[in-house]
């Protein structure tokens, strides 16, 4: 794959430490051309699955050959393998550590490499920031072309996460919030297409929380101020929000449990 | 106009989700050279003049030819209109909802275009996300040097908020605070040149919450730490600050009442 | 030496405002193709010496001709000079109070020049705003090879400020902490080298408000989920963390008071 010389950056770093300019600094010593693209700093630490669904969720936006550079390790320096993967359009590298699980479905042509070529890594490597020492030095050398079989031995067997999908039960569709977004939008894992063969042509019941909404917005600004509503949201999952307010202070559940919280949906008679 | 090959980026969506990741890849999809820059992700939630106006304090410090990308769109997939606009030195693309005010100032030489094109934004259009989908191609193809006249009709009747301007009453020039920066400094609305031709020889009396200042200081450190002050900022705004501290806590107004809050200068007799 | 193109920023400006923004301008406007780098714009305001460590422990990472802007200036406007540095790799930029005290190190070759020709300068000064209007488009043009020495004078009495440094005292390696990362890791001054040749072949005692560890780990993962550990950082500084945690709310020292607050480091018999 000719590499579009891009790299993003996912991680839990934050934005006041010096190692996201040291990863930055790392990158274009290699590559002095490379364009490096924040995705986001501020995944909850050590949240693996939250990165891999935000990177899942962006990466198709990028140019074909861009490499995604995703450290979210709270294992560093254990056992756990260092990664590399490839699919036909994209370049990812991290822990292995399930935080590439949402690509790792069946039928999907995906290489993978266990990164073990010290040539490739920064000549000393810490015990505690292999992000700097491991990925960024990998994540650039891919940026210039180089092929990821060279930097170790093809695996099979990455770890995988179990990602929280929605459920048919009686006559209800159950998903789940699975991200509460800078708005307050509460994003669930229940997607447009899975949606529409469950309702068929019937209007939605959908409940969350206190809330029991009886149809499918297209705009948040089709209902009033402050009023609450759901949509199908820009990435296709269904989403709860209010016009002009937060939906995840409006819902009646309380803010620490929002997350993993259920939605239910069911087909009006 | 030449484009500079720079575009840079002001929007609400913060820095934790995929959005503003999203809108990069694309921008970098249609033109690879694009030079991406922040100005904030950190506007409030839906608060167009505030944007409004961190733009166009900052645009001028660019390259002419330079694109501007602003996304504050509470009422995006509503009937509000897709904008771009030309100066005779920089481009500015987002929704027509007043977010371009202050650049609508008669006498001012501008070209405003509805974005109706679709072969210039992305095949498929979201209602929720036109950052990602129309403004972010837009301006990528703004960068490449695209003309915006190919892009849809002149329009004459862009939407245009309302800025607070300082008025006179009586004895007294009334200006605001607009704007709490990072430093807690509270930034007005009285510029140098309407203070100057205000107060001509005579020195201020500047009133704004429980402070009275006598004087026009030229740098914070001219008090002691601690200590008030008033100043013509560095974007040439009168502005009240506290040396080594946060004037949004020492003033006496409410933090919630702070902007809107009245300041007023008279003429010392 | 020659310019890599890569300036870094590191200020107090956090990300809400327009100044950050400016200052990429400019340096645009000067350079159109420098490559610029944040390291943070989250020093806490007017924090000169935090300013220099995490400048200091991140520079080196970047390539030889690097130059790093430095704006965390409380005294901007007053007597304190503009300067620029260059040692045998990398160039600084900011102004002279003492936020590049980490490398005045006796030994060290290094240039430094007190900042006095407007040419290199906006054409306007303001009195609040020397990052925009004197270090950017310094920082630019010495990103464009322009010999700091045609920009004032040689000077070789730069502000220091004093760098806290261990201490050893009766049988006690005595050192501070200095950050609580992101991650609430305590980072302390206790540098690998001094702790080496301190401990010798005996294991340690290592006291940290109410912990005592008894060893040095390797990674985090070395310890139970929640428990606490010593460990020797990816800056090769000794470190008080909890995995999967936060040691800054676990050492029982007040959170305002863990910065400064004595780390002690024995050795056991």
């Amino acid at each position: 794959m000719k590499p579009s010389g891009i790299i993003t950056l996912t991680t839990d770093f934050g934005l006041s430490d010096p190692y996201v300019g040291m990863m930055k600094g790392i990158i274009l010593s290699v590559n002095p051309d490379a364009r490096i693209v924040d995705l986001t700093h501020q995944i909850e630490a050590g949240d693996v699955l939250q990165a891999a669904s935000l990177v899942h969720e962006a990466y198709p936006f990028f140019p074909k050959g861009t490499v995604h550079l995703v450290v979210v390790d709270p294992g560093v320096g254990s056992e756990r393998r260092a990664i590399a993967l490839e699919t036909d359009t994209h370049l990812f590298v991290g822990p292995d550590n399930g935080i590439f699980s949402p690509l790792f479905q069946p039928h999907k042509k995906r290489t993978i490499v266990h990164l073990t070529e010290r040539k490739y890594f920064l000549p000393s490597i810490s015990h505690t920031f292999h992000g700097r020492d491991i990925f960024a030095p990998v994540a650039a050398r891919l940026s210039l072309g180089v092929d990821l079989e060279m930097m170790g031995p093809l695996i099979d067997d990455p770890f995988s996460l179990p990602i929280p999908r929605p459920k048919e039960k009686g006559k209800s569709l159950y998903g789940q919030i699975v991200r509460v977004d800078h708005f307050g939008n509460l994003v669930t894992n229940i997607h447009r297409k899975e949606l529409g063969r469950f309702l068929g042509s019937a209007p939605p019941i959908i409940r969350a929380g206190d809330l029991v909404l009886r149809r499918l917005c297209h705009t948040y600004a089709e209902v009033g101020e402050g009023e609450p509503l759901a949509l199908l949201g820009s990435s296709n999952f269904l989403e709860i929000a209010v016009n002009l307010g937060r939906a995840s202070e409006n819902v009646g559940i309380h803010s620490g449990e929002i997350i993993g919280s259920e939605v239910e949906v069911s087909r009006a008679e």
